[in-house]
């Protein structure tokens, strides 16, 4: 018996050629791996071979970066990368059991094309879609679907709630056995077991039904990454998984609790949402080797790039020493909540510019465990046993290179602690997760009428 | 040599159990092949066997019948399916040559979403995607995207030419060789050939740049289905592939010429867009047993379902005798060209209301070809002789044996006649279709600019 029944949920970000900024320039890294499908099946492969939950696709609708500094967005490679949903149902050929997770947001997309998208991918994979819901914040964004600028939060979020209701209607419109394919009778379906959505609501009116079955999960499995207020209310209320972010075990409790104290209100236990924080982990064999990989990493930042990291929440600071403070009393903050915590940051660890953007650069907002498998696994034991995680997210630092170290050297470790699967528990990530098939609606009202 | 050095292009329509309405109840058709991977994945790896030039996905945004008669809907078999990008992402991984094309519809979609969408297929897929552009014109898809009913021909036209137009400046947002990926300088990509789109037009605004870098064909390659006078225009002016519905060699060397004729205005070579008719042809090894195929399915169709065939153009006439002539004084049309095309067949063939949509639901605009293979290829042959068609569209009766019989019978009998390939001739569906790269406007203007 593992000494710790209850096991970590474990997802890889594979977007790309990792998550670190300058992973592109490793050597070790393929720079034309995006998009380049051989490198994302042997990414997927692997994370499969270790037995992860899933993959995970982050995603933006436009290249998201303006060019500040000048000269900074030709040296990023994230402007280079395959649409999700289309990647995935390609890896869902190549793989047998993991997840198959893609960010689409809801800002600037149709309820309908959606639920039939991720509905399709569903069917496709035997059951092993999720849907990370978003809203898209940049203008650049905004700007390729007809918008001067971002819509206000409360209108993203408005319409994020009812897109995922409407989709979630949309997924219930067959009852579970709607098909009776009776070729004698020359019926194809129960027409009682069709149902018309008719939803109209403040954003959308989608009368449905949907032309597609209901799929192998029920509900393809929804993640979110609720921070604000609302954004955790929509998680506590309809989300399987949350991928949030934090860089300290406190932080992590505090939006654990928070998140978990909101669900009984929607009638769903805790376990029913796994939090999966991110977490960037630079494994070596020895603290030694995890260091000077890690090291190697930071010194290929560009100071270009590291300045545009911190230009998005705090402008253009190329003006301003980069060897010298930051300079807190000029920076007129964009982002106000993300300023807020990258100007913490330098106050607390008293960092210069370039200080402040070798640490923004590193885990963008997310955990970063740089050292043995054992110290590694150390660390991420410790946030799933104190209230922090049911898992985690890990983000690669680069690619395929990452993911290899992860299975290799951090997974066995896991194992052998009891922290983690062998083998896979189910077919459909639903029964991996250990998450309720969700009842469709419809059949469930019959069902009441007829008791 | 060939004694026709110009061959035959062949592309398939797989959507889900086959054209016929009936197919579904047939006993060799499995009833849960759609959506079924594994039946998609057999007809797809068959007509690369065949060495077709493209599988074919037809789609609709919703369930498009009304239930008209009563009781009709429930007979039908293409409510459930898959969402093309999706499936034939999948099959891209499955499959090594053979093109794929998906439908996908300009009036409920943004431009970026889809031009993302199809540029990701051609990468995934190493040059072999293809979009079929059409406009949706069912109430019932109009109320899955909050409007009442379709938009007017001219608005659904307007947007669909402008719907193109900024997909490809999308496509043509990063030059072919902008993607320098410079290790020791840390430039990613060249930054003078990254373009900004700026599209302002009467229904797109869009910035772009898009986030995927040009691809494998310049664009995917453009099919479009324009019958009306628009369709053509943009057909012409814009399509490397016209899928066109003819019953007859006039009317398919009619439309060829139509179509042809206009596509010197554009600037276009006649031999850089292929007329490809639709043909659904039952073949048999002897002329009885095509006979036997095609009235087996003949006799699977439901009254009903012959009746909702009829329904969406002349509306209901179950209350009418079967077996009775075509109430012609009573009919209130609703399709104007497709309802005059309906009763002119009755009218000539001195039809019944069941003779008539059992021919109507057989091809359902298409030429039907039930005989021998012989038979089959010399029908196709006349037509590719005399200037009705440069290939096919085949649009099998019921799957995955309608795409057997194809490739085992006809395919091999048009080899031995020189009409059609034995192998794949390039890696690319364009270089298959022999229609040119399209060279990238931006990198074609700086060098203008040069020279």
């Amino acid at each position: 018996m593992p000494p710790f029944p209850r096991q970590m949920k474990l997802g890889v970000s594979m977007i790309g050629l990792g998550y670190h900024v300058a992973a592109w320039r490793h050597p070790d890294v393929p720079a034309d791996g995006s998009p380049n499908i051989a490198h994302s099946v042997h990414v997927a492969q692997t994370a499969e071979r270790g037995k992860l939950d899933m993959v995970f696709l982050a995603d933006a609708v436009g290249v998201r970066e303006y060019d500040e500094p000048p000269g900074a967005l030709c040296r990023f490679s994230n402007s280079s990368r395959f649409e999700p949903l289309t990647l995935l149902s390609a890896l869902s050929m190549v793989t047998q059991r993991i997840g198959l997770v893609a960010t689409l947001s809801t800002t600037y997309s149709e309820p309908f094309h959606v639920a039939r998208q991720f509905a399709s991918l569903d069917h496709l994979s035997g059951g092993r879609a999720g849907w990370n819901v978003v809203t898209s914040v940049t203008p650049m964004e905004a700007q390729n679907f007809h918008y001067e600028t971002t819509p206000d939060y409360d209108k993203r979020y408005g319409r994020a709630a009812e897109f995922v209701e409407v989709v979630r209607g949309l997924w219930d419109c067959w009852d579970d056995d709607a098909l009776v394919r009776d070729k004698a009778s020359g019926v194809f379906f129960d027409p009682a077991k069709m149902r018309v959505l008719n939803h109209k609501g403040e954003y959308f009116s989608v009368r449905g039904p949907i032309n597609i079955p209901r799929t192998p999960q029920g509900y393809p499995v929804i993640v979110q990454a609720g921070a604000s207020e609302q954004g955790q209310e929509l998680c506590a209320a309809t989300a399987d998984v949350a991928f949030s972010a934090a860089a300290s075990l406190a932080n992590a409790q505090k939006y654990y609790a928070s998140l978990k104290g909101r669900m009984a209100k929607y009638g769903r236990p805790t376990s029913h949402l796994h939090v999966m924080p991110g977490i960037m982990a630079v494994v070596g064999r020895s603290e030694q080797e995890a260091q000077d990989k890690y090291g190697q990493l930071q010194d290929l930042i560009d100071p270009k790039v590291g300045l545009a990291q911190l230009a998005a929440s705090l402008g253009d600071l190329s003006a301003y020493d980069l060897d010298g403070p930051v300079p807190e009393d000029k920076i007129n903050p964009r982002m106000r909540s993300r300023a807020a915590l990258m100007l913490d940051m330098a106050r607390r660890n008293n960092f210069t510019i370039r200080q402040l953007y070798l640490a923004v650069a590193a885990g963008n907002g997310h955990r970063v465990a740089v050292g043995t498998p054992q110290q590694v696994a150390d660390g991420m034991q410790e946030w799933f046993e104190n209230e922090a995680a049911d898992g985690f997210n890990y983000v690669p630092a680069a690619l395929p290179g990452g993911i290899v170290d992860f299975v290799d050297l951090v997974v066995p470790e896991l194992q052998r602690r009891g922290l983690f699967r062998t083998e896979y528990e189910g077919k459909t990530l639903r029964e991996n997760l250990g998450v309720p098939f969700p009842l469709n609606r419809n059949a469930a009202r019959t069902m009441e009428k007829a008791v």
